[in-house]
């Protein structure tokens, strides 16, 4: 019999129970034993559940019970699950969590830490939501060099943009409905300016290239300068504006970024609209390989959770988790570095000028734009594939005839 | 050191060994210990290759050898596969397999046969080529009830119909330069006529609900009925024509067909392509998700043996492998029973008459379709859902007053 604790009875910890409880036959057949929740940690009182006894508001309990040995956070954020997590671990406890935040800033030193005591600290659900990512990559395509990883990885940007597309509606808008919808925070912020997308494409990133990368060392923009004008000549470039996380092996360095992206229709992470996520994986025997799915939501990242449980059960005595090492950062690449083509929108009085100017500082195969409310002082052109420090200079350059509107990489996924 | 012999030097026996010595270190690492292809066995001669000491022609010399731990069979077909997978897992040998058809038909017996001798019987390149599906399936997904599978799971149809709908090319001409690009056998019957597919969905099926699903109890329908003229009143109808593998649970039942569909252009499935594969899964919890990549091909089916190589060694004296039981086919309903949407295509010498007796037999919400090329003669249609059963009955009725020239399901996923 394993017992295990739950840690936070919010959303997704409210789901862990329930998936739990309705699959906990099927659950027991492939742990190989009977299984059962004997705490559940949350500083308020739920007096009508059908849990209310195995409710406490002291972890020291959970801690301190040898016959606990999965712990699962839910709570989210740093303090206090940092410490509930480590100290869990050090108690000879296995952990999953669901908490990217967590496992972005503290991943290599808890790692280290379930080694050390041969136990498991799994975080499928901390990525993706319900897609299975974390595994698949770590079981599933190890006889690989994984070259490049990219993904959308934030379902309430992707729901915002994908109502700017269809609807036509702005961002502010957007947001407005994602808030109404639960999809997105009262305080938006760690959505809409890339921070959650950054962290699990740090996830991602430590897990294939082996060492930890800190959300501190990515390049991250947000959604929040996106506007009508630019998914409109996208639009018309058959393309949309996606929030792309990516991370590319460069040798034995990376480059790595969070920012919107134009991405063409014909790639697989064009057509992924709403809420939904979809990660793709570049092996360098499998090619590309696609995982798409709910990438948040109760059941769907409470079913990740129940999965590292069941695993936890199945592998205790041993510790199965993968591995990265802490790292130094220095195999970050500067992000000035990063080479793709680019979306430029620009504004100038004497258009024609500056049209000629655009093809002399940015070449012959530049490719113009155009959409149907595009004002006459305007222009928007896709620019050949460049570094970042090259398109910044020549956008400088470009300021004396015209002022630069917007700007959106173009990649090539 | 764990000893491994490959079965058979063809596409993807040839690129096991590529993908094996290519990664080798780095596999080694995850497996835990120093690994070695000892043995290749091959009827053919290869003294050219750098490989040539490991070469044997008498499978007993492997079976023998108590250093070989995992047998890597790449052979395909039945015979003489079947033979040396069981006699392996019966000398206490673990198996990873590519094959299919052995899977398909033998899969329960030999699972069984796994877990008696406590070794293990993997098979992730059986379907999906390099996507990982079988185990994220198995250990991923478990907190799941999986209700529905559906996949395009035979890349060379896709292919075909690609070549159809991009290129509004004919079948023949299709199938033509899809075994010019080796794509195709050059007998295409496995492939167009769906028994590949049907295959796959066997397994994934077997997988899913637990019970072995034979082949001989799947309706299998191929493409070869498909015309230019479906697939432009179906483009008319913002859909596209894929071939399908599907498998539904209905209670303790299932129902499992192979045939070509209709499928919406906003779903998943619309937009995977030329020789790409993707299979989407529903959980009760984690709703749809989708897994895309390259469903066949030597560096991609030999990355899924090799990762299977390295868990059947990391897992070695533990029977890791999922199992399914054996099952007298009772629990697959008649495909009868099946329930969708169907287009139909008639053409009338009496249009305005078939076009009544129509909507008199398939319901005021039937939608007629329209296409650029089409004759006067003609009438194409999508019917409400009813089940296969009334489907056929309804065309028999409209017998009297138009002919059908074709039929195909429409599916919702």
């Amino acid at each position: 019999m394993a017992k295990i604790a739950v840690l936070g009875y919010g959303v997704v910890g409210s789901g862990t129970v329930e998936v739990f409880y309705k699959n906990k036959e099927n659950l027991e057949k492939k742990a190989g034993e009977p299984l059962d929740i004997k705490y559940i940690l949350d500083v308020r009182d739920f007096p009508d559940s059908p849990y209310s006894d195995k409710f406490v508001k002291d972890f020291d309990v959970i801690l301190n019970d040898p016959e606990v040995s999965v712990v699962s956070e839910v709570i989210g954020g740093i303090k206090p699950a940092y410490d509930f997590v480590k100290s869990s671990l050090e108690a000879g406890k296995s952990v999953v969590t669901s908490n990217k935040e967590l496992v972005a800033s503290k991943g290599a030193e808890l790692l280290k830490i379930a080694k050390e005591k041969n136990v498991n600290f799994f975080f499928e659900a901390s990525v993706g939501g319900g897609i299975p990512i974390i595994r698949p990559i770590h079981t599933c395509l190890e006889a690989n060099q994984i070259d490049d990883i990219a993904g959308i990885l934030n379902g309430t940007t992707n729901f915002i943009l994908t109502k700017m597309i269809r609807d036509g509606m702005g961002f502010d808008e957007a947001l407005k409905i994602a808030q109404e919808l639960g999809y997105a925070e009262r305080n938006p912020t760690a959505d809409v300016e890339g921070i959650d997308a950054c962290r699990k494409i740090c996830i991602l990133a430590s897990l294939v290239f082996g060492k930890h990368v800190y959300p501190d060392s990515v390049h991250t923009e947000g959604i929040t300068k996106v506007t009508l004008e630019d998914v409109e000549y996208i639009d018309s470039y058959d393309s949309k504006i996606k929030l792309i996380g990516c991370a590319q092996r460069h040798g034995d360095e990376i480059l790595i970024g969070v920012f919107p992206a134009v991405i063409r229709n014909e790639s697989q992470l064009a057509g992924v609209s709403d809420v939904f996520n979809a990660i793709l994986v570049h092996g360098d025997a499998t090619g590309d390989v696609v995982f798409y799915g709910k990438g948040a939501g109760k059941l769907p990242t409470a079913s990740a959770v129940v999965s590292d449980i069941v695993s936890a059960v199945k592998h205790r005595g041993t510790s199965r988790s993968l591995t990265w090492n802490d790292s130094d950062q220095s195999f970050v690449r500067p992000f000035d570095e990063f080479v793709c083509a680019n979306y430029i929108r620009v504004s100038s009085n004497d258009v024609k000028t500056a049209k000629n100017t655009v093809v002399k500082l940015f070449g012959e195969k530049t490719e113009f734009l155009s959409s149907k409310k595009q004002p006459e002082n305007e222009l928007a052109f896709i620019t050949e594939a460049r570094s970042e420090k090259e398109i910044k200079e020549l956008c400088g350059k470009l300021s004396a005839d015209a002022s630069v509107l917007g700007r959106i990489r173009v990649l090539d996924y």
